[in-house]
């Protein structure tokens, strides 16, 4: 058994070799796995998550915090992906075939046949995230696209969910074998940050996904940099997400934006990616809009954050910007307290702590003199998944004016939205500039988020026998 | 002016910062400008290069030793490359649109519209290579595929041909000012390695294109992953390009296998990076077959290299391999002679030495004692620009036994070929797994080459008004 769900926190290093050793002998037969026995595979361990029934969503929620319903959903979500994932793979369509025949008549010399498809790179370590247990984790998106490309998956488990990672594993391993798939196409590794750097360093790892913390997703990336045979890392890190709310949108629709946004910022305790962590806006109806919000926070009731390692970094995030910034609201209670700060842009700007994600239901109202500090504002953020414009008819020009600069910065242009509330779908990006990811030219949301996981190869002048079936001439 | 053409040797510091950032300051009207416009900018590249006439054709030949109808030959492909990826944007298929309308009837939340592009990265240094002074060069395939991303360019000149550089430099400059491109949108760097060092490690670059030596490109890869914001590095490095010949092929065919296999090797004095520097066979057979190559290579009339650096590192490694190999052919003359040399299967694989691409006209000939040893040295190459397969009917099953192993270590895979000659369309992959490339995931020549200067971005719930053109509901 390549697996070691019965050592409870830790894998030796032996272990762990004997895992991705496995991962490595199951590339070449995983991949050979036909599109539609694959995509059969996921909807198998989508059946499998969903037979697990309460006794998922219990140990879930005991290890989380997470709400029932949430979590409920959460796994209707992971279950969703798996079943997308498989859906996408049975039409050749993602694969980008580019097929240029022959033209042995052609001058000075012959042209050849040649005909391009996708492969997979090879066996994928995944970074399950705290903040979804089920979607960004041992089940969720990275694993799924990564057994859709056809890459054998080895997951590192968070240790702040150990108990839902097996049960998980139990529910993958499980169609693993209910589908005959080759051994070693699925593995887990249990334990802490060593174990994580050992696996980014195997030599059998082709590429790493991950959702977390800015500080733990750059070790991981310098480390895969560094290897004698460098890997991509696709590490999700988040962001501020920042709200430009313009002058027209004050006028007319500041208290239900203000209710709106106090929503998005508080959903899930803030413990989103695309949290949308800095507010900007221009003039005394800005200032009305950031009272509005205090209003709305203070009246949102505090909830438990995941674990009490992200309860105390929230804690000194909002301590270290208090120094920086002037406190709104901060109320006490049996939770975690909203935090609503607010600041002068040029303050901002020079505030390298204001400008840095605080994980949690924390935001920073920057106060502009002007359309142009707006301006400059967006010109001092680094990358962002998302940015956000809350506006009307007649800001349409000021809009016009910042969305270069927001496109410049971001993944995701969100219109009188707000960026919480990531569709999954074909169309959605998850993934912006560094900081926000490693790899601005990827998603890990969606369908394109399979892409990741493969590298284009061309057959030139292959017979029909010899060729992949999506590439052949005549298909079965 | 941003320019530095007046400067023979080298770039100061102060002048390679006005450079990028005039690149930088470029980025956003560069990237406003239509695709359309910046088609009709490419093609006018193109004219401008070839109203240079005769003078661009000799001042390379002096400066590279290449033949004037080869030259010619590099010319057509330069233009027709900058044409190619013209046309290529004048549609919006290449950018892989995606789109999801809204529905607001959804429970329990309704879905939003959300449509997904792709945008220019920014600046982007492109490194020529000296091996195609127009092709790879300040002209060639990065440069016009950067452009038709919308990234304005900043070359580093090869040091090998700056007469050349100068001209071609000159035409796109030209080009910009002909078809009124923003100030910046092209800029050209002289100098050597420091100043090479110094543009990718300019905060103002997004990208970096590479075409030369594993060495060069892997320290730009480290400098680029080692900045305070990381950048991808496409380096395309080079391989030993195995090919394998099956007792079939031998039985039938060897005569012409051999006498095509020398002209392959021999091009362009061995010279391009899909030179075949290994071949791997079996029997007795292989060895009629490798001296058959061995009497073809003599009657080739030995070439000029394109400069006595290359030379010299030519003529050291074919040195060093003499200590591990035995030396079939490697006729002095006039110029530089093809280098023959043979093997056995276990001492190839435990040579490190003999692994290693040698740039230039030498090969490698590996003898198995069965088919099986022939699989062993695939799996024992790293990663590789093409791999090659000589083969006939009967020899089927044992192809199909072995190309899951070269899908796995190459970007191309030939069937009864010759991997030198790189079809420029849309299904070439020039490219494959480190240590070939530093990303596996792109192609550095055809249409798709310009997918490594984009990135992703999805507007969520925005209006037509607000919209790149590609996304409108309606388009003008």
């Amino acid at each position: 058994m390549p697996n070691e769900l019965s050592a409870p926190t830790s894998s030796t290093a032996a272990s762990l070799s004997e895992i991705t050793s496995a991962a490595r002998r199951a590339a070449a037969p995983y991949a050979a796995v036909s599109p539609k026995v694959r995509a059969g595979f996921l909807d198998r361990i989508a059946e499998r998550l969903e037979e697990l029934g309460d006794e998922l969503i219990q140990t879930a929620h005991r290890e989380s915090n997470l709400p029932i319903a949430r979590l409920t959903g959460e796994r209707g979500r992971t279950c969703s992906q798996l079943r997308m994932f498989a859906n996408l793979i049975r039409s050749d369509a993602w694969l980008d075939i580019r097929i240029e025949t022959a033209d042995p008549a052609r001058t000075p010399i012959p042209k050849p046949d040649l005909r391009r498809t996708q492969v997979p790179l090879g066996p994928v370590a995944v970074f399950g995230a705290s903040n979804f247990p089920l979607a960004f984790s041992v089940p969720g998106g990275d694993t799924a696209s990564a057994l859709a490309a056809g890459c054998p998956v080895v997951v590192k488990a968070h240790p702040a969910h150990p108990e839902t990672s097996r049960l998980a594993a139990e529910a993958i391993l499980g169609a693993v074998s209910d589908c005959a798939m080759p051994d070693g196409t699925f593995g887990i590794v249990l334990g802490g940050v060593e174990e994580g750097r050992a696996l980014v360093l195997d030599p059998n790892i082709y590429a790493v996904g991950f959702t977390g913390s800015f500080k733990a997703g750059k070790s991981l990336f310098d480390l895969a940099a560094g290897r004698p045979r460098p890997i991509p890392v696709y590490a999700e890190m988040g962001s501020v997400n920042p709200v430009f709310v313009f002058p027209g949108a004050l006028d007319t629709k500041a208290e239900d934006l203000a209710k709106g946004y106090a929503g998005s910022l508080t959903l899930g305790v803030g413990q989103f990616c695309t949290n949308p962590g800095v507010v900007v806006g221009v003039g005394p109806a800005f200032d009305a809009f950031v009272d509005s919000v205090a209003t709305h926070l203070s009246a949102v009731s505090a909830g438990a954050m995941l674990h009490p390692g992200i309860q105390a970094s929230y804690e000194a995030a909002v301590q270290s910007r208090s120094n920086d910034a002037r406190l709104h609201c901060h109320l006490a209670g049996g939770g975690t307290a909203p935090a609503l700060f607010s600041t002068d842009a040029q303050t901002f700007i020079a505030s390298a702590v204001l400008r840095e994600e605080a994980f949690g239901p924390t935001a920073i109202a920057v106060k502009c003199q002007e359309f142009a500090e707006m301006h400059q504002v967006a010109e001092a953020l680094e990358g962002q998944l998302t940015a956000t414009v809350l506006y009307q008819d007649s800001d349409v020009a000021d809009v016009r004016a910042i969305l270069p600069t927001l496109v410049h910065i971001a993944g995701r242009i969100v219109a009188n939205g707000f960026p919480t509330g990531v569709e999954v779908n074909t169309a959605m990006q998850h993934g912006g500039p560094y900081p926000s990811t490693t790899d601005s030219r990827v998603t890990s949301v969606g369908t394109a988020a399979i892409l990741r996981f493969v590298r284009p190869v061309a057959f030139q002048d292959f017979p029909d026998e010899l060729l992949p079936e999506e590439l052949k001439s005549v298909k079965a």
